[in-house]
Parts: C-alpha cells; structure tokens; sequence
C-alpha cells in the first residue's frame, strides 16, 4: 500500500459569489476569480499554487459552476478534462465535495481527499503543507480530519472549534479531537475563547479518505449518498453522466459540510483537528481585504486595480477600482470604494459586512443585471 | 424723464468655474450651467428668471467666456445677441461688470445696471425683488448700491458688510451707509457680528447708474477706465470689436468689482446698502449644495442626477449622479459622494472646502483632462 500522501487528493469547491464583496465580485465574475490581495493571481489560482505542491498538478480536481468553466480553464491551463466537475446549479458544500469524493473513490477506491475552498488567503505556505500532512496521516487512519487555525485575534466574523484531548496518531502528533464547533461568537466570547486557548478558528478544511466521506454522508442522509454514489458511477461515462445530472441534480439536497459530516463526526469522536499555525483569512468582506492588503495597519489606504488612478488626502481605507477614472478622496477614514463600470458601493470597512444586505434590497427589487 | 426701474438693466456675469464643485463643475460644464438645487433649471437660468420680472426679457445682458456662448444661449433662447458679451479671456468682475455697463452707457446714458452672479441661489423672490427696487433707488440718488443679506447663522464662507447710519433716500427707506466690508470671517468673529447686528453678508451684487460705475472705475484706474470706454466704443460696430478686443483685451487688469468700486465708495461714503431678508447662497460647495438641497435637515441624503439610482442604508449627506450606476452607500454619515463619467469624488460635508485642492493637484501634475 502507498503511503497515505501519495494517495492524497485535493478537492476546491469554487462556488459561492461572495455577496459581501458585491460590487466586485458578481455572479458572473465570483469572489474565486478576483485577486483580491494584490498578489498578482486570483484566489483560486493561489489554492491550485498552494495544493500543488501536496497533490501534484494531476491530482486536483475543481468543482464549480457550469457558468465558470471557461474562467476556470483560463485560471488553470493544467487542469484536465477529468478535473473539472460542473454542477448543473449550486447545490452546497456537502454535494460538491461529496461528490467528487465519490468520483474519485470510484476511480481510486483507497484516494484521500481534502478540499479547501477557491477563495481563501493563506500566508506562510510551509506550515499550510506540515498541517495538511498531518491531517491526511489521521484521514488514514480513519478520521474526519479538519485544519483549525490558531487565532491571533478575537475574530467575530469566522466560526470557531472547541478542541478537546490529544490523539495518539502516527505521523499526525499535533491532532486533538473536536469536542464541537461553535457559530461566529459575538466580540466577548470571542475574546473569552482567545483567552482560554483551546480553541481554533474553523477553516473549512476538510480531508478524509473518501470512502470514509461516503460513509459519513450516508450516516446523516443516506438517499443523498446514494444520488452522489449513482452520479459518480455514470460521471465517467459520456452517455450516461448527462441523464443522471438531469434526473438527480434537481432534488439533491442543499447543506453545508459542516452540518452534514463535521458536526455529526466529532459529536461521535471521529473528527480529529489539526492546528495549523499560518495566517489565513476568508476574506469575507472589505474590511477583510482591507487588512490583508495594507498588512493591518488601520492608517493605511489600500488600493485594488490594475489601472486605479486615486488621487487621496488625508484618507484611509480601501479603493477598488475597476476603471481607469480619478478617484479622489478627502478626509474619509475606514472608507470603502468599490467602483466597477455599472456600480459604485461607498462604505466603511465597519459596515462591511452589511454589503449583503444591500445585495438584498438589489435582488428584491429586481436589479438582477448588478448582481 | 422716466422712473429709475424703468430705466433699469440686469447684467448677468457668467463666469467662474467652481472647483470645490469639482468633478461636476468643470471648465467646460462651471458651475451656473448645473442644477445645483433640484429645481429643475440651472443656476444661470433661476438667475435670467429672478431678473426678468425687475428688467423684463428685452433688458438683462450676459457676460460669459466664448466657450460658454452655445450653452448659455440654450439656457436663455430669448436672450438678444447684443445682450451677450462673450470675454476673450477671464478677466475678472471689473471688466465683466465695467464692460457691460460701458456697452449700456452708450446705448442708453441714464441706464442704471445692476449686477448678479449667475451662479447663486435666492428664495423668497418678492423680497429679492423689493430690496432690488430700493437698491434701484438709491443708485438714482448717486449712490453705488448693494444689497446685503440678513444673516441667520454665523457662516464663515461669506464676507460680511459692517452697516452705518440710515441713509434718507426716497423710495429706498431701509438703505444705510456701509462701514467697510470684511473678508470671511473666523467662527468667534461670525459669531460676534451675529449677535451684534449690524452686517450683513456681501451677495457680491452691485446697483448703480452705469456713468457712476464707470466713474468709480476710473477713480481707482483711470487706464482701466478709458480701455473699458474705448472697447464700448467699439462694440455694437462689427468692424471694429474684433481689433478693439485683441488689441485691449491682454492688458486688461485683472480684479474683483469688491476692491476697485465697492471698497473704496464706502470708504467715501457713497456706497448705500439695502438689508435683503430673504435666503441667499452662493453654494460655494458640497456642503452648500447638500444643504440647499436637504432644506438644513443634516439627516437626510439628498440626490442630484436626474437618472441617479441610489440605494443608500443609514446614510446622510449628498450624492450627485451623472451616471445610471447604481450607487450604494451603507453607514456613511454627512458622505459626499460625486460620481461623473471620468472621476470620481468622495469627501464628507466637513470636508467641501477642501475640494480646490484636488483640481489644485490635478492641475499641477497635468491632469486637465478632467478638470
């Protein structure tokens, strides 16, 4: 039997618009497809960079929206045909990551698989790959294995993991198992989980061995994973895989991971966490980008845009600009400026999460060609 | 010989970009071609309209910049060719004023004119009118008259004019002698001539016999005089306007009416001013635009744009829209937000002055494009 690396594979859901990040990012042009910390590539891009390393360029395998493949393709020429799994519409994290550990496990009936989200940040590589490693030593050895990030402040906007005792797993020393996790906390228990210490913000990092996944997901729902196991079974089949999309995808049933497998795994002390020592953000909102840009310091006012053209006094916060206009700002502190051809979002990086709201309001009222 | 209303001209200088109004105002589209009300007219033709019940149609003139011509003539289509003095170059409020007034003089000796920036908003029309007819008087007594504004809060935007004794000029009972003007105050110093009483805010507009004006110019510059008297002269005659203009017109001197006619008849006591109570603003800046607007509610959002699409979430403050963009503010409180085809300004209401310094700026790294 190979080792268990050897036998890893990385699953990234790109899905997910990032409404708090509208006017920029937009159901045609999502969050994963944006470079939103300056670094000259797009989030998803940064996830491939980042798996490659672990996976291998032939051992990745993204799952999106049929409406994205061509961004896709363009984000990641190495990306082969049997890589890419479109789904007809969103169905949620259990169906994208479930299913393609189910096409994958009946590719590979031994692969270990481990999906991280397209539209993550991640600094300090090298400790990104010493956490995965681990976590795919305790998915070999049975778990659910998730990464949790030690938190170096009191963030109120990311779900956090209430670690519980060591485990005893060979190559993965650092691994604990999960007592439960916990919603975004408000900003006092946030600060009381920094102060106790044992507890890791939730990164939705999942790796299992994918018949492991299976189980799970059967365990919380099994006629879900009977459709993911039939999808899978007619995936590789080109005259098959279309008249089970069509019969199946319309009643596949919409949950979150978390909900449908870590949740339900550690309660039965079989999902085990791994801490993970790095910088990562979710880059959830401006206020995010914001920071990750100007590297936290408040004074700082961050430009986005490859031909922003601002023109700033006395003024801090975030410019994203997707023209070649002047944008001049005088005395506005914490502000946020999103200025794409057809919408202008003016806010500051405290209300950045009410940017969903508005993204709202637009739907209601029917504003569909912003959004 | 007729009454002095009857004898009566309005002259309507046009000129003055506005740059803290940038990027709306700009050299091609200043300030008294815009809207800045929501009244559904431009701030030249309010002006053109609040004369034409004090002159009639047949007698208001318009001195503007050649560029302006088609643009003016669009906003005022009843105006006379003889009634428009196009400058071959700003030269300031003495020779816009002193030039009209020497082209009336000829036409008509007894003319009494009477000058009002094209860019200022009045309300209360019928008490504009009456103190125009008192200042109207008391410019038939001999006096260079003004009309000062009652002012209802210590602004430190305006100059001020310090009053003095009643003068007794039949058919203008409220005139008085003026003091001195005084450049715009600090806070303490406008809030002092609040509470004493006795000033009024300088509205910058200027009644007088056109032979009085014509000599007060020529007691502060005799040179200036003479240019302006030798240009008339050749004014209405096709032949020799165009040789007359190139050849003075460089060598105008350029400065504002205040300090060649006002300053010094009130140093001679020959200056009457007439107390105005009716609501005066030159809408120097955002902040002017925003409360004109809001009618001095500071909670509200007010919108200028006829095709403007706001969404705005506890905000207050102003957003000018010359675009169809959606334009979303979330939590920004006293905002001003300027959104035109090529820049783009964001500032707070606190911060409308400030607003010169960026086309400043603009203009000094070459920017002019959008100025």
């Amino acid at each position: 039997m190979s080792s268990a690396t050897d036998r890893f594979y990385g699953i990234i859901p790109a899905g997910g618009v990032g409404s708090r990040l509208w006017p920029l990012s937009r159901a045609d042009a999502p969050k994963f497809l944006h470079d939103l910390t300056g670094s000259g590539r797009t989030l998803l891009r940064g996830t491939w960079e980042r798996l490659v390393p672990l996976a291998g360029p032939e051992r990745i395998m993204v799952v999106t929206g049929r409406a994205h493949r061509a961004a896709v393709e363009a984000q990641i020429p190495e990306l082969h045909d049997r890589d890419i799994v479109l789904e007809a519409a969103p169905r949620d994290s259990t169906v994208a990551i479930g299913l393609a550990a189910a096409i994958l496990h009946r590719r590979e009936p031994d692969v270990i698989v481990g999906s991280f989200a397209a539209d993550h940040v991640i600094s300090d590589e090298s400790a990104f790959r010493a956490a995965v490693v681990e976590a795919i030593e305790a998915a070999d050895a049975g778990y659910i294995a998730t990464i949790g990030i030690q938190p170096d402040e009191p963030a109120i906007g990311f779900g956090y993991i209430r670690c519980g005792a060591k485990l005893d797993i060979q190559g993965a020393p650092s691994a604990l198992t999960v007592q439960s996790f916990v919603e975004k906390p408000d900003l006092p228990t946030a600060q009381a989980y920094l102060a106790d210490g044992g507890y890791l913000w939730n990164g939705g990092m999942f790796i299992a061995r994918a018949d492991r996944l299976l189980e799970a997901i059967g365990e919380f729902d099994p006629e879900l994973r009977a459709q993911l196991e039939e999808l899978a079974a007619a995936w590789d089949d080109p005259a098959s895989r279309g008249p089970a999309v069509d019969r199946l995808w319309p009643v596949l049933r919409k949950i979150a991971i978390d909900y449908a497998v870590a949740e339900p795994a550690a309660a039965a002390g079989r999902l085990a966490v791994v801490p993970g020592r790095f910088g990562w953000d979710d880059v959830g909102d401006f206020a995010s980008v914001a920071k990750l840009k100007s590297g936290g310091r408040p004074s700082d006012l961050s430009i986005i845009g490859e031909h922003a053209r601002v023109l700033a006094d006395a003024s801090s916060g975030i410019v994203v600009s997707q023209s070649e206009r002047i944008i001049s700002l005088i005395g506005v502190h914490d502000i946020v400026v999103v200025d794409t051809p057809d919408a202008l979002l003016v806010t500051t990086t405290a209300n950045a999460q009410r940017v969903k709201s508005v993204v709202d309001a637009l739907k209601l009222s029917g504003r569909d060609d912003v959004l």
